[in-house]
């Protein structure tokens, strides 16, 4: 099947639409971004202007492992890192560099919808896996590596998008060695790994990267500003090599030198640390609201768990719904959602939504809920 | 072949490497990007900080297609643009959005060296056309359509790299009918359009874009500084939607949202357009002193045009020089240049070489070509 499917965007303000995958206005932070450049660009040398160093900019990389060794609890170098312009590209790169037309992907089921694209555009098939409580089923994938060889597994292992849930440790160590057992690679979309809401996830599979063939891929857009278009790689030596033998960056330098360099001052400074730290707090208090408005309109037709991290809670509902139907009279009610059927790679889990917390503030969500229960209730009618 | 040649980078203070094709210190305009990073970020909104418009952010592309009608002298329009993280970026992705391992990609020979390695990544199969006094032989390249079926055409229309030759105004439109004629995509490397000592050279092949299946690729690289990542890529309608509907975009949104807004600052107030003719003015006197140098030390032993724009000399040599077994000794002399056999797709060459005068000021140029001249004189005993 074909995923033309394309993303939600701040649209018509009267609309509280759910499927928008953003952070609001009030979360994104221009008096740092403000502060940053002015830190880097009163100090700045010419050289700072001109082709990066193709793995990206060592101070850069030295501020951000410091940054990251803090978040991740663990040791991370600076020579591990490899700098991004933000995870679509890097996953966009990862397939460039590790995939051929015709190779196969393992995705989680469901997973981020709009990375099918991506697969897509690289042709290769894409072979899903579905999730147990611990995230990917660690026995479904065995399973599948019986009689399939993929190049690439995609795995979203803390927080997934759209579920929310987390892998464990033990499934985390497993899948590293299955990376080595079969060969393939793995591109962990580690975005929402600092993002927890009570007590941090297992560890970032990145701090795995010397036992597998792990790629860990974060970015600057959900513990930032998504418009940086700035992130990294985290991997080991013989996968770097790889990364670094690339025509792209041989020729054009580092993927994003100038933010890069507007950023380090954001990560010297410790505004990146706050940041995140006020992100959590925030999300942790819509988290609690989206949680009591679905009790309240939802308890008794709906299932989800609620999420300790990310930016998503996922509702299952009877089989005989069809959130897809439903998401085409949601205008009228003022409501939006994604789809299940969305995240699936194979057109299934028309029963689901998704729904995210990271666009509205407390009130918007309340309203938007009960706007939302609104739809359903007149949904015999539509 | 495979073409695993790095570029030259900014390394040892003492040698003066000509191999090197980035602007010197003194053209890299701190002061510049302050002023343009402060108007933006005084007056940023929260939402400036978001994932951009796929196509780019319309008050960004209204202000570039402002600057290219005026640089271009000819109507360009803010529809017509795709905003890119960078020239290479921008040919890597077309690549991916055009073509397929197996297809074939036609280029000039000699050409850009570290395209053919994204080329290469791309799985193409290169095919060489010669060039000949008015750029790209239309000529040779017709009686290689004749038995070859390209999915892409690679140009350096104006002061081409190396030779610093242009393709006239005929011979641009012939291949924009060519590409309609024969469904292929021009994938135009227009980097040095705006960098012309004398007078300009002709209309971009993006001028054109209504004519043929015509890609041009434009960045701030070699008007303002590398690092930025940031160019365009001018086209028409059909191909325009080629390129939104790429998987990478639908999820990351514009390529390089944070820098374009800053730059927009940039054009708007003007100091690009200052900026740019302030580097023809420098580097014209670049280009005169390097010539006479040339003249006093290769004018008995050497061919060249003097180029009228762009970045660089081609010198012809005589069949029994090696540049390439020169290159090996050039640091013992303290000066660089690039071995022509780079810029050869099929390893030929040899007896060229490329020299940069955009990494060094007048002295250092008359210093290098002096080295240069002693690396040859003494070429016979090393």
């Amino acid at each position: 099947m074909s995923h033309k499917v394309t993303f939600d965007v701040v649209g018509d303000p009267d609309i509280i639409n759910f499927g928008i995958g953003q952070p609001s206005a009030d979360l994104l932070p221009v008096d740092l971004m403000r502060t940053a450049a002015d830190g880097f660009l009163e100090k700045a040398s010419p050289q700072d202007l001109n082709y990066g160093e193709r793995q990206g900019d060592p101070l850069f990389r030295s501020a951000l492992a410091g940054f990251l060794s803090s978040e991740y609890r663990a040791p991370i170098s600076a020579d591990a890192l490899f700098v991004t312009a933000g995870n679509s590209q890097a996953l966009d790169f990862v397939c460039s560099v590790f995939t051929r037309p015709g190779d196969t992907v393992i995705v989680e089921e469901p997973s981020y919808f709009l990375a099918f694209r991506i697969f897509e555009d690289h042709g290769l098939n894409i072979v899903p896996v579905p999730l147990d409580e611990n995230g990917m089923s660690i026995e479904a994938l065995e399973n599948v590596l019986t009689r399939t060889k993929p190049a690439l597994l995609y795995t979203i292992p803390s927080f997934q998008n759209p579920c929310g849930r987390s892998m464990s440790t033990e499934c985390r160590q497993r899948l590293a060695e299955l990376s080595r057992a079969h060969d393939f690679i793995v591109a962990a979309d580690e975005v929402y790994q600092m993002l927890w809401y009570g007590s941090p996830p297992p560890p970032a599979l990145g701090t795995l990267a010397d036992q597998g063939n792990i790629l860990s891929l974060g970015s600057f857009s959900k513990i930032l500003a998504p418009g940086l278009r700035l992130g990294w790689i985290q991997t080991a030596p013989p996968l770097m090599e790889r990364l670094l033998g690339s025509g792209v960056i041989n020729s054009g330098g580092s993927f994003n030198q100038f933010t890069s360099l507007v950023m380090r001052e954001a990560l010297e400074q410790g505004l990146q640390a706050a940041f995140v730290e006020q992100l959590r707090e925030t999300y942790a208090r819509r988290v609690e609201v989206m949680d009591e408005s679905l009790q309240a309109h939802f308890g008794d037709r709906a299932r989800w768990h609620k999420p300790r991290g990310g930016y998503f809670f996922w509702l299952e509902f009877d089989e005989g719904i069809d959130t897809t139907a439903l998401r085409a009279s949601a205008d009228r009610f003022q409501t939006g959602f994604q789809p299940g059927q969305n995240s699936s790679s194979r057109g299934a889990l028309k029963n689901c939504l998704r729904l995210s917390f990271a666009n509205y503030g407390e009130d918007d969500i309340r309203e938007g809920v009960a706007r939302l229960a609104r739809l359903f209730e007149h949904s015999g009618t539509l």
